[in-house]
């Protein structure tokens, strides 16, 4: 049984820190850089690759709307080639920083707004897909599993890795309940982490309305922008553990 | 006997433009593609990517200070990381927009006050240097002969390219004669043409107080930013080729 | 007989300049003046704000999205209080700009995407109102009758100023027709100075199917953003002033 | 006796927070808030200036280099234009945060690596007064004593508010020793609680060299950027209390 959690990381830009880079990196097995558009800047992100690569952490690229004021969670109406062309620019970017590394980039996961526009935009979905496939076609794309973004990188001939996430609620269609909703947000640790056993092991969750669903993820998404957060993520990776799973990258 | 004109290149962003890139592409051998930090917006870097990779234009990053409000053309006293991993950023993302037009970036040449204070300045010069090792250790330098630069890519072990300016006074010493001095830039294209020719047939300049000095520079800098400029760079062009010169990209 | 012309000025950005600022200031009674979010660098705020200053025209904030790459015409879903400081953060730094020139910001008009958002999203319309209230209550808005600003405006008590454009079909309900249509721009010049003089001396607009609408304007939008349109807005103000409309600021 | 305590508030950015903004209100009478340029978003800025008000702190406005990677603290040479137009565009934005807050930007004092450029360099300070000046000649500029920007403030007309630091040496000469020389900070909490009130009941400092000399300063600086930091300015505030001073802003 094999699994993988990934984390955003290299959130901060110039002076401002987010999130705990290096507790995370001893939790993932796959790290969600930021590329320097949403946030990242170049040291920073030197630094990550450094680190992830000291410890067999898969480099993966967290590309976003070129927002920084906005930190990529407001949804740009970009044109399609606008949007490839900032991926593909981002993608560079980090894979210089990852090359000094003595590593490489290993999947690509959108970040934040552009995340969910890509979830259901198939126009924005596209745009990502076509500029991995201009930068590197063997790069697996890692989202939600039935998302635009699914649809668009099996277009695209790219591979696809589905994720999944341990506190939030699920709908009875498999989808991710708004976070505006009620019960949205699971609080409990103690339910966070049996939800992240379940993925991992059974591969399925309990939906809000309790139906149990069949969820076929391969990594897991955890958080580490607090310190509880990261207490959290520890948590989950002792019980996969534990529980005879190997966390490994799923990226090759 | 082989020559290169070199020019920067995809210096608009966004709604805005700079020159007549592809007029430019049809007299340059070399283009430096400005890499999104002093200009150069991601749209623009793919357009001029790969137009240059159709005509056989060799693909320069033009690195700059993170100033688009200044155009990198002021000096910023960045720490030597900082601006090593600013270059290193730009390097990799131009590299993208190379590799998506089926190419890759051949060589790196500072832009604007970068290029200046790495002409003097021996730990500016050095981040630069050390960000080209660290992304490609195989790819020259284009700039001033007897620099600062040329020291850092020498103690690197990175090749250098020394380039020529027909258009700009030389000191009896070798070094341009600064702008705000009177008689530093050569105004009558007669001239520009005639010193255009010296440099690639004879390898010297007549210095401003009459002196000849050996250049040995393998590539000129021509500009674009205006109507007529592109009309000199073309004369260039053909007074070189009817001269016999053999224009080609300096880089492998 | 008093009607007024505006039009987008200091639109440039560090060295890039757009449309000529010169020529358009001899013929508009109404400079929309960009704030540095989607366009303007403070060095053209200023000689922008003395230019018009200087020849008696009103000053505007042409306040818009913080997009450079995109100026400003991509539309972001933005937190309505995050649009409102945006906004009330141009427009301090305009004022700013016109107090230094001996003048102030006589009214406020939105840019590109804010513009044809807040002309159907009442949450970024009443941003751009609550905005506009916060610096001062007596400034009017410029937008288009009808829209979801001139009811935010109205909301806020703020005055609102009507806009017509004479090179913009209008449905038979009065709104513009979307660009992406057959005939959404008139091309033709006589028939763009004819639907100019037919809102200033008429009050009254033909609709693409022929049917003769009311149009209250008080103000012509003009461009400039090629040799082209300076013409025809040249031709415009000569025109009216011909029929003895006369040409003034609606700003008190 | 009265004094004055300032302190860098509002340097946040977007989602990223530096420092405890509440915190800090509570012992300071002075606000230097970040205007945008190398920290300081809109959204921020207004939330400090409603903060500030409700206590009766003055705002005063932190202008810095147009640096958000190297938040202001990297000197950009800069013409004096650029400079000016920069602080002006600075100074009106803040206002305008200001004057929603139903107060007023009281004073001006230059950030980072402007700050310590504009102590040395006639031409940055010349031009940080020069901004001031088409702004608000009343305006008084708040830095270090026997500074170049206190001569140019002075050559301006505009009053000019002398400023001490107590964890900072002091050369014989009045001068701050630079911060990478030995002992330049004073790290020890007791001596700095110790100096600073020197500074507010003696107007004096003992100098590295043991010389005691005499400072004017109407106003103490204090930090707020780690717990401790606002620990220490309260340890600051409650001893100057106790001592008799009347802690009150210096700004009319």
């Amino acid at each position: 049984m094999q699994f993988d959690l990934n984390a955003d990381l290299g959130e901060g830009f110039g002076v401002w820190r987010l999130g705990d880079d290096d507790a995370l990196l001893d939790v993932v097995t796959s790290a969600n850089v930021a590329c320097g558009f949403h946030a990242g800047d170049p040291v920073t992100m030197r630094r990550v690759c450094a680190a992830a690569a000291q410890r067999g952490v898969a480099i993966g690229a967290q590309v976003g709307y070129r927002d920084l004021a906005g930190f990529g969670r407001r949804r740009i109406d970009m044109d399609p080639d606008e949007l490839a062309a900032d991926v593909l620019y981002q993608l560079g970017a980090l894979e210089a920083c990852a090359r000094a590394a003595g590593t490489r980039v290993r999947y690509v996961k959108p970040h934040g707004a552009l995340y969910n526009t890509a979830a259901d935009d198939a126009e924005q979905a596209g745009a990502v897909a076509s500029a991995v496939t201009a930068f590197d076609p063997s790069l697996p794309l890692l989202a939600l599993p039935g998302s635009a973004m699914e649809h668009a990188a099996s277009a695209a001939g790219l591979p696809f890795v589905p994720e999944a996430f341990a506190d939030r609620a699920y709908s009875p269609a498999g989808r991710l309940v708004p976070r505006a909703e009620r019960g949205a947000v699971i609080e409990d640790p103690y339910e966070v982490v049996a939800r992240a056993a379940a993925f991992a092991l059974h591969h399925r969750v309990t939906a809000i309305d309790g139906t149990v669903l069949p969820v076929l993820a391969r990594s897991l998404c955890v958080h580490g922008d607090t310190p509880g957060a990261v207490y959290l993520a520890t948590e989950i990776r002792r019980t996969l553990l534990d529980a005879g799973v190997t966390l490994t990258p799923f990226a090759p």
